[in-house]
């Protein structure tokens, strides 16, 4: 299933199945279509809710991801929902299923990244499930975090005259992932990668979740609509763009291209554009804010040594466009990233 | 993995990986071990969450279940850890891998059966996750709730001398799933069945979480321990005793077995009381109470119309045990339910 199926297809299981009456009774802020669910809590804060799955032989196999890798992005994809919320992350569930050839030393090498992860994030792993699986390795992790009451960054928020920000560079994750495809080395570990590939592999294996660039975009109230960059950032501003009911003009020279996937670019002959639109598991943050809070939000996150960098602005004329060099301005798709397929 | 293997399993890829500062920085009440775990919550309240996953091939497949009945048992197994803790299901999240092979109106039908059963118990579904999966559908549904301060019902607080409860007929899931792996027929619909054996399916099909009964255990502050019944009475009792260090004594004698169960049996020449022991999926509620306040809980079951049936008793003698009509008694292993393998 593409990505572009996802959306229509959790629309299509989903719509009008359950009365709006319950989901309110039940203290429902924000249900289906975030990057996560908001609901009731006590009375100064919200829950919100995420989940998210990785499946071998769809999101990783043996030449992409150490075991190690793959526990820590599980869970560091999750953070990531919860950073595009404006929230602090909590509670963890994890739930594994297990192919019959799994060692055990393979499955403490997944729950080693976990807790490398939940340690280094402050995330309480409170329980779970483990099953059999008939072939292939399935981890679905839960993780809850807390926000102040209506105060989550949601997508649904863009005023047209927004600017566009990202809070990181992109592409550099496919970029990494192409490079072990191409390599098909099993278990290839780092201290077997060159230095100057690193940045790249890294980025695909161990992504970092943008908390504090999630909580200081809260604490700011100056940010419009946030989303993470977890299908490339095509797919992502559509989603802002759509829940929003507005457009978006990103506008190519402005888009940060990191060295070291320019000069992979310029060795195997692709183009980083592609990578940056249509690749994905970036995980940094996508927003928009009003023009006149450009400055103080940037020198907020000077100051935090993030970088925020202005990729293009919101306009009325539905639809993500993007202007290139020469000034032409062309519609794109929402194609989302698809892994090995 | 057997479920004896999962115990060892979780125990060695999850011990002394989190500091307790931090897991109690964060609020953990109950972390992994139970049915479900228990976090802070709002000052008078505390939220309950647990996660269980079905696999295609391992838990289901085209001669057991019907697509409805996959997305209804899905939530109802996730619903009955909830009861099991006594307290109030409040909200879901859905995580699917779907294989290539599965048409959208099995999906739906999957995604029918899921909303019968949260709007049957009230749950609100507020989100999720999609991917697709390499052969086998895998669903996985974390499932929070709601319950008072400090007063979820745990399995580790049984008392030696407490009387051993159950809140209906064991046995009848396993049964259920015998005769559909004999029958050998896809998508067996229920309108196919004849009357004598629609009990046993409906069992092991569409289980009734005990939410009515966890609420009135949790409500009488009578209840000591609790646990639900997901891989059969053998292995849900050692889990008492282990976690309350004590022991357990069934009275063979006392367990009730239902008449369609015991017809069934007498005709395919099996044992009533190796389902009972060894089957799985039950989803009833087994628990203790000391013995005075038996008889006040069983007028309090029968004016609501559920079954409370005494097993047994608690004894200082470590392990499970069972006495049977002559008088004697011998060690009962904690061998859980198998599935297909």
């Amino acid at each position: 299933m593409s990505k572009l199926d996802e959306f229509a297809l959790i629309q299509f299981l989903n719509h009008k199945k359950q009365s709006e009456e319950l989901q309110q009774k039940l203290g429902v802020i924000k249900g289906i279509g975030d990057d996560a669910a908001v609901v009731q809590h006590s009375p100064g804060s919200q829950l919100v809710m995420t989940c998210d799955t990785m499946v071998e032989t769809i999101h990783f196999n043996p030449y992409t991801m150490l075991d190690e890798d793959v526990g820590y992005k599980a869970l560091a994809s999750n953070l990531s929902d919860i950073a595009a919320m404006g929230a602090v992350p909590k509670h963890a569930l994890i739930s594994l299923s297990i192919p019959k050839h799994y060692s055990s030393s393979r499955l403490k090498k997944i729950y080693k990244g976990l807790y490398e992860c939940a340690n280094e994030f402050e995330v309480a792993i409170i329980g779970g499930d483990t099953s059999k699986s008939p072939k292939h390795l399935n981890i679905s992790v839960t993780l809850t975090g807390e926000v102040e009451t209506n105060q989550a960054l949601l997508r649904s928020n863009a005023k047209v005259n927004d600017l566009l920000f990202v809070t990181g560079f992109l592409g550099c994750s496919a970029a990494g992932l192409h490079y072990l495809l191409e390599k098909q080395e099993r278990h290839l570990t780092s201290a077997k990668l060159s230095l100057d590939i690193q940045p790249l592999v890294q980025a695909h294996r161990r992504p970092i979740p943008q908390m504090k660039a999630g909580r200081l975009l809260l604490e700011s109230k100056r940010c419009h609509s946030l989303n993470d960059i977890s299908d490339g950032l095509a797919s992502e501003a559509h989603e802002i763009s759509e829940a929003s009911k507005v457009g978006i003009l990103i506008n190519e020279d402005m888009i940060p291209i990191h060295p070291t996937l320019r000069a992979y670019c310029d060795l195997v002959g692709k183009s980083p554009l592609d990578w940056i639109l249509y690749g994905g598991e970036d995980y940094h943050l996508l927003g928009t804010v009003s023009r006149s809070n450009v400055e103080y939000l940037q020198s907020r996150f000077q100051r935090q040594g993030i970088p925020f960098f202005i990729l293009g602005e919101v306009i009325d004329q539905k639809g993500v466009h993007i202007k290139d060099q020469y000034g032409n301005i062309k519609k794109i798709q929402k194609e989302g990233y698809n892994h090995f397929n």
